[in-house]
């Protein structure tokens, strides 16, 4: 079932181990079927190193296993919600990557200080507010999809044209149109967070860049006009 | 003798390389075997490169070498106290990574500031306090054990719970069920150390994540009602 | 078509991974043949590693593709009026280094603080100003190097003795007398950079070095009376 | 010539990439034999890649090339002056590793913060103080030899007890019995400077540690009480 997915799927989580994204097994990558509405998603605490495309679970969109022998990511209720709740995101990665996870830890929305942001992110990068206690303690993982979706609505931003997202001290999720790209967007991301910390140890009153170097960069990469790449989508 | 368990520290001392945590030969790992309380541990000076089963040394729980050609690591002394005062804890690893010890020589606790953090350590790691002179001048490592060992009493914590702590301006131990474990702690520790870091510098005003997420978080991967990974011990 | 300068320019592209310099195709060398006044550069948003000698693209001065399947680097612009200005810049190179970048974006020139830095450049690196909203707006890569050249110009600097420049909010670009010295101009800025924030954070009141010191490295490895090296030119 | 000397101070020279101590051609590592008062030492500006025994030049104490096709290191100057100044050191290294170098720029000592530290060196490691522009304009390279000697005398320390010292907005000069363990005191040095540089990120106002640890741990290391290691020399 679905065994090309699959292969896709895993060849995108080990390039969380190759993006130098994740220590052990923390991270786990997902991409959806449209048509059937299946979700291809990482097993629980498995180790990359000897992870097969068979070790991957198929679950629906309630997070019901329809195929593998192993449990599926803890995180997969965040995972579902996000599918549910955003029509073009197709796939979905969870990364505790080391800059990006202390932004989240510090409780910061990442500033647009330049352009290798706006290549990809367009404008800042939010960090969701914490769970209450009785979020946390209720529906944990799917409260923590709801929370990122209800700063996305309230933002009113589009999580394709900002592909990531901190979760308040925890960690990264990033989006794309397939794992690959959600993959591609995570490592961005680590980056991007990188630089931002660097950028303000070097000047504390850093600006962020102006509006128009924004548009110019996020729209010479994507939308109608983009002239970089070869195929300009 | 102990054949099976000398090539199991063996893997556990070379994971410290692998893992980045060592220079030259800063560093050691030991696992005791319960039965017969005796200690299998890493050889004194020696280059992890060239090194064999058959370098470990194995000593008995008053450092007494019962087996080996080569001293023992400076650092057994310290070792043998933990097993003497921890009963759960079967496996040690002492470390100078670079993160993790230079929270040690700020003489400072690590803040629970997430999610990554509470996976494996239930709050605070604690930096121990520093030896007295006579301390250091008596029996340096024993006592280096002994101050650990306090300070973990005093604060009623259990090793198993926290399974790391700081030497004040010196480095890491870090526990575990057996050697491989201790080192795999040791290992979240610099990260968690890495990230605290980072974070403090993004936001001096950084708080520790809510206790609610420290209980979820600990108890989703450990403990009897845990549902991380395919186990679930 | 150019088949040799085609291999070397390839080479210096895949240096640009090889230095750490890039993550995916964010970065791009090119080299004029001044003979014939065309100029090999690499094409848009095409990965490294599959990257061969007949993907590479020559242009006129005027960017007119003269031969190549492909669509040149969407900063071509800015490497043609570098050729056009500077006389003796015959490589140059574009990244987006991480150390390099954060102090592009923290909008700061990068002060002489000791000998590294003035091995390779006599004086601080400058950070050109921001463009306004109508150079963005308007022809933006050419743009972006007309700024950069005013800046060389208004502070009476040779590109030949101060090789490298940081583009405000962007990143980096590298001068050599080829592809490769570029290349490695760019290496040794991004490594520049590193050293002066570290220099900063430990202490905020660093000075520059005295600038006998800069006369003294920049001259023992350029000009006629230099004395490092086994060719001395 | 020195053949085993040669191939020795070749492998020394190639420790300084494996460790990760230089970028380029920026490093030097050098051992006098003393009996007949000759040194080997690595050839300016040859890449360490295709580098071979042959490639070493043999220099007398006052300069003189006794063997070698290539010119020597252009830091030769202040090597001889090392090798006549201290009659127990026979081995140097030069190198501007990047943490080193930065507190080099930042013209501190490097306070004695851990054992790591004391493992090694004695003590703070010392900035020497800039050169006059006098000292700049003369025997650059010699000068630097002079006044590194001069803080070593003042201070009435010894290089074989404070193997390491950082050169005012330039880099690092290693110490040792022999080229390998200059190099090895250089790579040391190194990760004391990142650590040093981390601790005071956390805690502006670390102290030193105790003077007793310092004690404890470079004699348990070092002199004939030592106790680290199989052979305690």
């Amino acid at each position: 079932m679905l065994q090309e997915l699959k292969e896709s799927v895993l060849q995108a989580n080990l390039d969380l181990v190759r993006n130098g994204l994740v220590l052990f097994t923390w991270g786990n990558v997902s991409q959806i079927d449209r048509k059937s509405g299946l979700v291809v998603i990482k097993p629980s605490g498995v180790l990359y190193e000897s992870m097969t495309a068979d070790d991957l679970v198929v679950v629906d969109l309630e997070g019901k296993v329809v195929e593998g022998r192993l449990r599926p990511s803890s995180d997969t209720p965040t995972h579902l919600e996000f599918y549910k709740a955003f029509a073009h995101v197709n796939g979905v990665t969870h990364t505790h990557s080391t800059f990006a996870t202390s932004w989240a830890q510090s409780g910061r929305d990442i500033p647009f200080y330049g352009t290798t942001h706006a290549d990809y992110f367009y404008g800042d990068i939010p960090c969701a507010r914490a769970l209450t206690k009785a979020e946390v303690e209720g529906e944990y993982e799917k409260n923590t999809g709801l929370v990122i979706i209800d700063r996305f609505k309230s933002d009113k931003r589009d999580p394709m044209e900002v592909p990531g997202v901190l979760i308040r001290s925890h960690g990264v999720f990033a989006f794309g149109r397939d794992a690959h790209e959600s993959v591609h967007n995570a490592t961005v991301l680590e980056e991007v967070a990188k630089m931002a910390f660097i950028t303000e140890n070097l000047n504390p009153q850093a600006q962020r860049a102006d509006a128009s170097m924004m548009e110019k960069h996020y729209l010479r990469k994507h939308g109608k006009n983009a002239y970089y790449g070869q195929s300009c989508k």
